[in-house]
């Protein structure tokens, strides 16, 4: 079916040459094996329904009201969680938001944004979105980021940590290099995925999280999401931690988009969530579990997983393409993620779920 | 004291050069009687906190996943309400997201936008924001807009109907003649206060919202907030209301910035407001009674009121300078908005409260 041309008369040039992000499909079917947008398999915290239903119990005097602004109380327990200063710590509607905000914030100047060829598929959208020049630098071979790779003159570099879709890590004596070597350049580290990390056996580092080098480097940027670790996608709550300077600048862009980003409730469960240490870290934990017996699963079945650090993995069929496999499963009710891009379309990317899930996708798998 | 010099080194010039909206103070205090951020004094229909309520009931399989990107219910329901079709309605992280992303959709053209003079001040904010040339057209002396004056070249033009702060309603037989004079113009009304309208005595019309008028024009944009009429501030949801291709050329910019703006409980919570028309139709019409009583109440303690057409008023004291009085309100804890702006600096924007605090403030009044 041929679809109608959109009448685009009114629209500015901007938004005529947008391509805009698409996300991961969110199919509505029942007894669906949904292992598609890295969604934690787990629920969130008792204590982020509960700190919200008190919310709602006094919502008279509540949500009739404007929100806090810059979400003081998350703000707070955030930086104490980290050991930083509130003033070092960002909050905004999802780390997609926050991503925005820093493309904004540091990197429309004279020179090109690098990041890797092969990272979070919205980099390119931003960079498009606010006339950024982007230059992609190739991963290595085995999908590794070569920091040597980046010595070019840039206005900023940006690096997912874990990378997505591959799950591979990039250590902090890595970052550390990184960040040196561009005292002029803003340098993120979006850690959509650093909860579910490892370090290496014979790492120095025991840190994985790039927050730890903060007070360190003024141009040093870390996001963070509880999409996946904290299991609240459907809050949309991301923050990003920095110098105060890097920090002001994306208050000050907040303000000048939208100045009241988090709802009460976002605000109140985010809160809720980072106080539960013990709920957060048990769940992290089983996922990192529940990765590697899946991991070791599909060895076992001839695929090639990469070493994953993040909540999927990224994983090669023995035989037959990746493509046909996912729609094999598709069938099936078992959605996965392909991605139809050069170097990685003999990939799946597959999510972290239940154990029951991962049965199931076995299962799927065994007689395909 | 003087603040410490912000490091501005490692911002764009975008960040640089930017002067955020300053939104009304939201202070903590106990026994506050706000009326400066135009508020709803009543609570939020009861339905909002059943159907969140009922989100977190089953919160296992909800919060851990992503919202519904488009808000599909949410939609449908303003769709219905209104009479629309769902893809004429748009809804975003409150109307001020709405907003940036209409500036960036429509307005960054050659030509320049067309705003009144004395409008909602985050307008001026957006055009730097988006690099558009914005063009003030004064007010009449009686603060209303008339419409001959936006006979020049423009690339759009945005009219807060009714008008803030002065709360004046331009007729729907204006917007009519203002939206057929710029058929390549995009013509946004942006109607945050309309449900507190009232079409005047002598018009044809019975209608005061232009969405009267969407399926006539294919040039006009309709934006409107739950923050107000609704009682959700606290949830922030704005919507758009208008041709289908506007509203695709506003989703295109949303996926371009954030493909999910609106968290799982602040969809469920507008869409029990829509559907809960009783209760709406009932608390506007108190808030218009409490309108109505309190300009009784100042004309006949020899203010001037302007006829309100929303849930403030904006009013100048009979003699001294409202400044003043604002200063001296705020030592009983009453806290009205004063704008230190040329031509109503003399006027004070005071909300509409409850009957209790509209008491408190004629009693402070009285005795000033």
């Amino acid at each position: 079916m041929e679809r109608a041309k959109t009448d685009t008369r009114l629209w500015s040039n901007k938004a005529k040459n947008l391509s805009p992000y698409v996300p991961g499909e969110q199919p509505q079917h029942d007894n669906l094996c949904k292992l598609n947008t890295n969604e934690n398999p787990f629920p969130p915290s008792a204590k982020v329904g509960e700190a919200i239903t008190a919310v709602l119990a006094k919502q008279a005097d509540e949500l009739r009201l404007y929100p806090a602004p810059e979400s003081d109380d998350l703000r707070a327990a955030l930086a104490q969680l980290h050991g930083l200063d509130s003033q070092q710590v960002f909050v905004g509607n999802g780390s997609d938001e926050v991503l925005a905000l820093v493309f904004a914030s540091f990197f429309m100047k004279e020179h090109p944004l690098l990041a890797p060829d092969i990272s979070y598929s919205f980099y390119p959208v931003y960079a498009q979105t606010f006339g950024v020049d982007l230059i992609q630098i190739a991963l290595a071979d085995n999908f590794s980021v070569d920091v040597n790779d980046y010595n070019q003159p840039c206005s900023g570099i940006i690096i997912a940590n874990p990378n997505a879709p591959t799950g591979l890590l990039l250590s902090l004596t890595d970052i550390h290099k990184l960040v040196s070597a561009h005292p002029d350049a803003v340098v993120v580290i979006d850690e959509a995925y650093i909860d579910f990390a490892y370090a290496a056996k014979d790492s120095l580092d025991k840190a994985v999280s790039a927050i730890s080098l903060i007070n360190e480097f003024d141009n040093l940027l870390v996001t963070q999401t509880c999409s996946k670790s904290r299991s609240l996608a459907g809050l949309r709550v991301g923050m990003a931690f920095g110098n105060t300077s890097l920090i002001e600048a994306l208050t000050r862009m907040k303000n000048s988009f939208n100045s009241y980003p988090l709802d009460k409730l976002a605000q109140a469960g985010a809160t809720a969530s980072v106080l539960d240490k013990t709920y957060f870290e048990q769940t992290c934990q089983q996922v990192i579990d529940l990765r590697e017996s899946l991991t070791t699963d599909l060895t076992a079945l001839g695929y090639q997983v990469l070493p994953s650090h993040a909540n999927f993995i990224f994983a090669r069929p023995k035989k037959g393409d990746a493509s046909a496999v996912a729609s094999a499963l598709r069938e099936q009710g078992i959605i996965v993620r392909h991605f139809n891009q050069p170097r990685i379309e003999e990939y799946l990317r597959i999510t972290i779920g239940t154990a029951a899930q991962h049965q199931r996708l076995i299962d799927a798998l065994k007689v395909l």
